[in-house]
């Protein structure tokens, strides 16, 4: 996981709710995992892609989550705000990776990191499937030259 | 609703998990409609029915909640034990109504009770549809003198 | 429920999750029930109060559901934005009843309704409790004569 | 990661709930850290354990997620049941390991594993403690050979 904030182009904020808490007061340890996602999902958006139900994005492109790594450091609390710091570290044929940093933009505590793994997958028969090149190229454009480019 | 808990043929236990209360430290308020749904499946499930993704119920069935009224009595906690008392207390042509009441096993305190009002859609337009006869019979004969069938 | 716009003051936004779907592709039943709280703390927030852990609002007060009516109309697909009109329809000595519209801001579809009526509790005996004045004169000034005052 | 299943003596089941999965109708990638959280607690709850509001487990012991790592293998859908395999494979000063194997037991797919890092943290202070050892002892007796203890 890089730390560098510098390379990261795309932040999201939430706001921690009532009801993402748990019995010890804190964040439950599966929220930060939603957290992620919807900075994904918005930072997909930002690339120019629209979501449909039954496929995650248009055209037929449909990204899985294949791994999750994720370091709880500091634990947030009700109506604290997250800075969710997030990046594209790396691409290859079928799959690439999300970093996150989540931050507290007042007191620049870090909450954790997570590092997800995304594979598109055929619609058809479920298998990985080389990301189009219409979407690496906006991915690769977007990150320029933070993003490591696997060729596998 | 009915509170009478000689009314109520099905019964099912959750238990209160760690990610479920608020900051408060309570369930939270929204949490209580999953046990009641979950319930529900169950209950539906001992009818005899199976569920297939895309559709609630096999043969096309597919029953949308139409109306939720709830009341809260008493905050339950992480780690307890509750029981789901449910039942179907009407019939109508293409809508029922279920009625749930939430105890604690051992205290008898009563959680919340929710009624939980279902319409039966067509799968092709969305209309409200008359619930099958098969499905009709199997609610029927399981609630015996307790359910009020209504014709409309 | 009073569905004339005029009379809610505040709204607040949210876009559907991934995650908030159930197995039909809709938003799941409980879900409404989160949109609804979040603005309500929003509202809150926005008269001027602060949230704490272990407590809602700052000063002690200890504001806690009662009971939430619900109606569902048309269901929510991922992605979409809601605007979650709402306001407080009155107050009373110790409770007060927020009501929300959920709304598509493009369409103009109501996706469904909720009256949810709240108590503030006493911090040792949790017991109802008179609501402070400081609290009831900014809720009372905020919503201006859309607000029902019921002396009891 | 020890897929090795002779070496969990320990399995929850949960059956998949109509709310758990996201748009794609599979269940969602922060759901399983769910699953395994709540298998985590019957094992504690197995070894004699009683859970309180306020910290995980009696005796103030207050065990927090320091870090998740979760591969997913096949995605699990609505009304399927799973199996979750739970161990923990080493335990050290103040921290020890749970890892857990997600599978259909009808099929015996694999859905995906999870290895998370529990530390046990001082409830004054928040700095990392060492386990109790009447807590220790609980965990070393019921994993018996399968089980690393590592002096730090």
């Amino acid at each position: 996981m890089d730390l560098n904030l510098d390379k990261y182009k795309y932040k999201y904020q939430v706001r921690v709710r009532n009801f993402e808490v748990d019995s010890l007061g804190i964040v439950h340890n599966a929220i930060y995992l939603e957290y992620c996602e919807t900075a994904r999902f918005e930072y997909i958006r930002e690339l120019g892609f629209k979501f449909l139900p039954g496929s995650v994005i248009d055209d037929g492109i449909r990204i899985m989550v294949k791994r999750n790594e994720i370091n709880y450091y500091h634990p947030a609390r009700i109506d604290e705000l997250i800075d969710v710091y997030t990046r594209i570290s790396y691409i290859k044929n079928s799959s690439y990776c999300f970093e996150h940093v989540l931050i507290n933009p007042e007191t620049n505590i870090v909450y954790c990191d997570n590092k997800s793994i995304q594979v598109n997958l055929n619609l058809n028969n479920n298998r990985p499937e080389r990301i189009a090149d219409k979407y690496r190229k906006l991915i690769i454009d977007f990150e320029g030259k933070n993003i490591e480019i696997i060729n596998t």
